[in-house]
């Protein structure tokens, strides 16, 4: 990202469709946090408690909801929803500078088709049959199977790899280091040891999907792995085979969701939740941290089996007890 | 994979052993899931409970137990393990297609011993006296450190790391961004703050052991860490130092196993296990969900101490009854 | 790593500052486990359970306390702190044999500094405007994004992703497969969905911290992610953006840091510990395995909340009497 020249006040307020109040010429070239604000920063404020620090910061400007404004003699734009039109304003002053081009050090095959507009970064290596449509950035290092489609305006950071078949969506963003498409975790017992279940379903990822660093998300048996429109997925989460995510569900870091469990649209999953195999859980479910589902979720609501941190003496004799009570029964 | 041409009915019969009913010359050109079966699909039927998909569906025929063969009209393959023989058709329409070849952008150390017939990826680097025995592949943008032993029909994904000294045995797979031999976590306390404790044991892994995606194993501090034959670890696993895994013991994903434990054979540890250090575990034993394993297990039996989910309020009153009865005692 | 041609036990014990007793001109060529150990090596003993294998063992010499120094009769050097020396020993036999060289498959971007005595490994990306200072390696496949700066004798070993703007203090050794720098999981929440948040903090890292392999640290939101110096992190920790870890704080693995919270110096967090976000933690506290905090900590101590696994069938009455305990309240 680039910084982008100073803009004005005036400028700065037009651009998010706002009204402003103090000097309309003040320039200003960094939306920025309270503490690093300097003369030409402008920060946000959207809870009273923070009037004292935005007052005494060096920050030139401030946004700030019209029921606050009043107590702040800073300059300012004033904005219903002050958070929301800040990051307006970061977007405005840190702007996407990429530059399309492919390395020459990256390898495509030759039955690749690479749209014209797009990134490829250095030893990126791209499959027989893949499509790379506009828009799209491959970073440095990256590996593309065959036969992958990677739709408009997808970024696909470093170091990540995408398995054959695969399909990702307009829009959507995959961090460093994640691996979609490998083959999942599926044996047959057999008297010999294990058989391996071979994996010819694939991952279809929607449009403005998230998946963050370290991400595992492995290809189906034989239907697909399936995300959905919209979808949030923080860093080093385990997808496993055949599991589909409805749109704009959001899953926070470490969670884990095993082989062929559907999950809903417009869930809230907290980081280090574990769900189990062959469940269903439907729409608008919010699991709390640490959460181990073992049952199928057919009624909206919140879910919970984490247990919060104890001084460990006490968590010693709560342990005790729970056994004795069980032993008693 | 490549999708070979049809094949008939009485071909695949013949291929996998068993008898038929239906056309012979019935052409099949792959075997798929019900869903997404068509006219020259062949998919299969282990439970009763599918046999009104199966009839309704596209599938030109069906592998299928004696016992509901005569329930089904389409044209069958009738096998006593219909899940099993499947698999080999599924193999069989999806034979690996990989062409060896050794591309001209890896890195190979003059000293490193590498075979005629193996496949060497784009951007791979394989470090000073490695070996890597016929049949192998080294998938784009895998690191294989010095000294590394990759015995015959070895498979590395892309983005692995191996680091010095490993040894791979025959037929191993390892998944894409696993990382196997890096330091493991020791250190000693000392006045000046934590002094590291070298690490110059190895990795062993032995013959037809899978080993998921970004899975970390680390090296043994002076002795080695060890996978035996067999084993089969799903994604996003960490194996600590002097860590040992008994033969065929599969391990779910995001499990962790700590420093110096010892691990039986057969055994099955589900997703989300902790194991401790410095434990032992005999043969056989079964580790539920999100259990954690503070003392050695000498007796084979299921253990576990995962939590399932409960409604969020009823939740708070487990957890505030729980601390009530301890503080009672 | 190399490993040097022999020392006599007389140079050993000087090297370390130690006395010996034996033959001084005893020629050994190996620190090495009791197991491992031959006629050439020295191996070390710090607790008397482990006298009858060391006597047995084909050691040439041994690094012992003086309090049981008597009761072996092999060769030996005699130390206050056994394992501490011994340690000293296993890095004079294995000294790091790096050639400092720039590989002319690494892609440097003209702008960047890059020192003279550095190691950049094959296939390395370095981004505009980065910095790598003197000694520092950057091992095979990694990528380092633009204005990154590298202090002195930093190693970055394969496959790892640094982000833009990543500071990385001297010393510093990050693992294969990690991410540094990688947007944080921040979302608002929208009638039309998730709206994303930017991330234009950073990463800063301090000097002497370890980062295990495949481990994720997101950037900040507007101010910076934070470790402080000798931080040492395990293999697949998460930390998100905004988090400050304090100095000398050790974390096992697969442990996770919620976003904006703040740990104190010197704590000692085990393997699967889950931390909130917002929350601050004091100074030398210890949270056990698979503990959940959900509140901050103002007192030093230990804290937990794992529960120690249990015979299934017991483990199943235990859940079964917190429920009714639960109901009848």
């Amino acid at each position: 990202m680039s910084t982008s020249h100073s803009k004005t006040l005036k400028e700065l307020a037009d651009l998010i469709n706002c009204n402003f109040e103090g000097d309309p010429s003040l320039a200003l070239s960094n939306a920025n946090s309270i503490a690093n604000s300097r003369k030409d920063s402008i920060v946000f404020i959207s809870e009273e408690k923070y009037l004292k620090s935005v007052t005494e910061s060096n920050a030139g400007a401030v946004v700030v909801s019209p029921d606050i404004a009043k107590r702040i003699s800073k300059s300012k734009i004033i904005s219903k929803n002050p958070y929301r039109d800040f990051i307006r304003l970061v977007e405005l002053f840190n702007k996407d500078d990429t530059i399309f081009s492919i390395a020459s050090s990256a390898r495509i095959h030759p039955t690749a088709k690479v749209a014209e507009n797009v990134l490829i970064g250095n030893h990126v290596v791209i499959g027989q049959g893949s499509i790379i449509k506009a828009g799209s950035k491959v970073h440095a290092n990256s590996v593309i199977g065959k036969n992958v489609c990677i739709d408009e305006k997808v970024t696909i950071s470093s170091n990540v790899t995408i398995y054959s078949d695969t399909q990702i969506g307009a829009e959507s963003k995959i961090l460093a280091g994640s691996v979609i498409g490998s083959q999942g975790f599926g044996y047959l017992e057999d008297e010999d040891g294990w058989i391996e279940i071979p994996h010819i379903g694939k991952v279809v990822i929607g449009k403005q999907v998230m998946i963050g660093a370290n991400c595992t998300l492995d290809r189906g048996t034989l239907d697909d792995t399936i995300i959905e429109d919209g979808v949030k997925l923080d860093n080093l989460i385990h997808i496993a085979h055949n599991v589909k995510i409805g749109r704009n569900t959001a899953i926070a870091a470490t969670s884990a969701i095993a082989g062929s469990t559907m999950i809903g649209a417009n869930c809230k999953i907290a980081g280090r939740v574990s769900i189990m195999g062959h469940l269903s859980i439907c729409d608008e479910v919010t699991i709390t941290s640490n959460t181990l589902v073992t049952k199928s979720i057919d009624k909206k609501g919140t879910y919970s089996s984490g247990i919060p941190a104890t001084e460990a003496g006490l968590w010693r004799k709560m342990i005790s007890q729970l056994k004795l009570i069980s032993r008693k029964d």
